[in-house]
């Protein structure tokens, strides 16, 4: 039995490595064995699955990054009830005057300003702050995020939370170490498609849920006119860096760590066409510009099978011209749903056909997720993709004024940021599949489905 | 149970190695696997690429497998010119009886009548016939087909061609050894919508095409009630049995072995659900049928790398409540396409959005193929899957009456086949990249571009 084990374990050694065949070259196996699956948990740490902390009635904001999202962010926290924005941190000082503008303009008390390389540290060590909310780059996540949690704040991260399966556990550990809130900022997951067809799927209007793919598929070449830190990325990265948008809202719906958990993926890029061909179109052929090297394929595509034997696609691609699209497809024992190009669903009995527009909007109504019954047309006209991000910010500043648990938690901002690393790793070594790390520790199946509090 | 506890382990055990880096002995392939990647060709036998053979004024052909998708065909070739349907072979005499009354119905001679286990050889071994077309189940239609070219017949097979990478290997020795043609009968290269977007890309108008998507997703639940040899593959095997009908447009569209060839894939299954849950709620908790273990996954997705750095995806999916999809999606530098749910096509410099259905319609007549435009009405009043079956029939007695090159050609079979072993050896092995055999033996860049015979 013992040599069978061994021999099995060759043989799949061996197709991985050497019948991949794969011409550009591959990492060393040896260099495989950085990927941190976690030591134990001490003994006095426990998870934080359903972490509650004490309600604060009015929550005390710092903001560090208030460029793009993060100046967006201030403009519709200055809508929510039962908040203070407290700081404004940035390395720009125009945007961190930008934002304060908006403060005054809504008739706010001003901010403190902090403006440089490390100020961010002084908002985080202030004691009249309570969340501190990321949107700096996504390389500045991590260290700012954990140093916030030691310095007693909840945080809340842009996307992707962070970079590495090292700097997940990080937020991991300091998350139940502190017993601070940790959240992403995952504002898909408040889209209106998104919760109407989580709340399908929870009232089991899918049946089990088999399969489901998300994507980011955003044709984003105009930014590589100027080279800024997300370029940067694109020159040494290939893989997928920004899985969270179409990998949120189907991790919640497939229930990851709350009965099930992601193994193991696969993940394969192409090769990068499309960034070169825009630049020396548009630049021409012999431009600096189009001489620029970029290691991210256009398109990369990932698999995931989880415990209970369910698979997951997610896929990435900024460069190529296609029309937008995060897919969110849920294929389940009894019925279907896809938002892109145009959402649909197909359900038993007659599941070969999609729902007639009137039928669609007749079931859109009925499964109507309660947080849009709640705040869905006061969120519209707030803005902010459509509406979505102020019902994510609504939920954080809720659950936090309730003392009740997060939506999302620290654990799904490691599941799904670890992507970042392990799709990277995977697609550079001819797909070959990497172990996804439990960074519940073995609690995946304590929760029995996600629940949102009330 | 006990068997797949044990899988599991040896699964986890060797993903924990493979991603923890232990060092391996480097072994060719062939060592360690039972995958035949081909020795090299004998100095006397020549790659069949635009093989033509000679001109066949009236085409008389021998149909072996007269049941379900054969008796249509039969039916079909009523319709064309300059072909003789000689021989009608089968396992069941009721489906050639029916056959031959659809030739006397028509006017037609009557053909010879083959009834039983072995007497497809019989129709090999004639000396009148040029065509030999196979229908039958998909594990006799290599050794029908390797017979029938050692009798000097041409051969048309049903999808999948093969079931394995050694029979590939037989169908292109044999092809190349008797310098007969070898053609897959894939229908859906000739559908209406993958045929004008092949003409777009052949004339440039996605630039040049980076990713491509196929699936066969075919809610065949109901095929379950009985138990036929197709349902006995699913209790045995998982993986993708069914590759072609998605994966052979899109090969065609990015020019597999006619410039580009397939270097591997990974490919994982989810695990089974929606046949067991149909066949409970159709025959109840504890019927036999309910209690049919099947191996076959609900949904498997395989990616695929071609040596030019292009990714394809394919899928398949015969047991989850989904309306018909092929997904037919092609991504280029300039433009994009996908067939379902509904046929959309987006280009430069608007890419961002889809073409209105009124530009959409005028692009399809201005780029509608030759072989539309020639046969296209006539086609869909004969009937056969909307017309499709009948170009491909009309194509490939042309090309045979003319002497002309096969629009597909023994390669393409193997390529489209291969798959069947290829996925389910990956599957079986959470989803290890597994090299794809090059079934040109190095000819795969001889030809540029897919080009077919005028």
């Amino acid at each position: 039995m013992k040599k069978s084990i061994l021999n099995s374990i060759l043989l799949i050694l061996a197709l991985s490595f050497v019948s991949c065949g794969v011409k550009h070259s591959q990492k060393a196996p040896s260099e495989l064995s950085n990927i941190n699956y976690g030591s134990s948990r001490p003994v006095a740490q426990k998870n934080v699955l359903k972490l509650t902390a004490n309600p604060i009635p009015t929550v005390r904001i710092g903001f560090i990054g208030v460029g793009n999202r993060g100046g967006s962010a201030v403009r519709r926290y200055t809508f929510m009830k039962g908040v203070e924005i407290v700081a404004l941190c940035d390395l720009n000082g125009s945007s961190v005057t930008k934002s304060q503008d908006v403060l005054k303009s809504k008739g706010l008390s001003a901010a403190t300003e902090y403006v440089g390389e490390n100020t961010w540290k002084e908002v985080c060590e202030r004691d009249d702050i309570d969340l501190v909310y990321i949107c700096t780059d996504w390389g500045t996540h991590v260290p700012m995020a954990v140093y916030a949690m030691e310095q007693g704040k909840h945080v809340a991260i842009e996307v992707p939370a962070a970079t590495s399966v090292d700097e997940c556990w990080q937020l991991v550990d300091t998350a139940e170490k502190t017993r601070k809130h940790c959240t992403i900022l995952e504002n898909c997951c408040y889209d209106f498609f998104e919760l109407n067809t989580l709340n399908m799927a929870q009232n089991g209007l899918f049946g089990e849920l088999v399969h489901a793919e998300g994507a980011y598929i955003h044709d984003l070449r105009t930014q590589f006119k100027s080279n800024g830190w997300r370029i940067k990325y694109y020159e040494e990265y290939t893989g997928n860096p920004y899985p969270t948008h179409g990998f949120g809202p189907i991790c919640q719906s497939m229930n990851i760590h709350r009965g099930d958990k992601m193994n193991y993926l696969v993940s394969v890029s192409s090769n990068q066409f499309g960034i070169t061909n825009y630049l020396k179109d548009t630049f021409g052929e012999d431009s600096s510009e189009a001489k620029r090297l970029y290691k991210l394929g256009d398109m990369n595509t990932t698999i995931i099978k989880t415990e209970k034997g369910k698979t997951m696609i997610v896929q990435h691609d900024v460069t190529s011209p296609r029309p937008y699209s995060r897919l969110h497809t849920l294929s389940g024992t009894k019925g279907f749903a896809q938002k892109y190009p145009d959402p649909k669903i197909a359900l038993e009995p007659n599941s070969h056909e999609f729902l007639s527009e009137e039928e669609f909007n007749k079931l859109m109504k009925e499964y109507e997720h309660p947080f849009i019954k709640e705040i869905g047309e006061y969120a519209k006209s707030v803005g902010g993709h459509g509406g979505m991000d102020f019902i994510m910010d609504y939920r954080l500043i809720y659950c936090l004024r309730n003392g009740l648990p997060l939506d999302i938690d620290v654990y799904d901002a490691a599941e799904w940021s670890c992507l970042f690393e392990l799709t990277e790793l995977s697609a550079s070594n001819g797909g070959m599949p990497i172990r996804i790390p439990d960074f519940t520790r073995g609690d995946w199946n304590q929760l029995n489905g996600l629940k949102f509090a009330e």
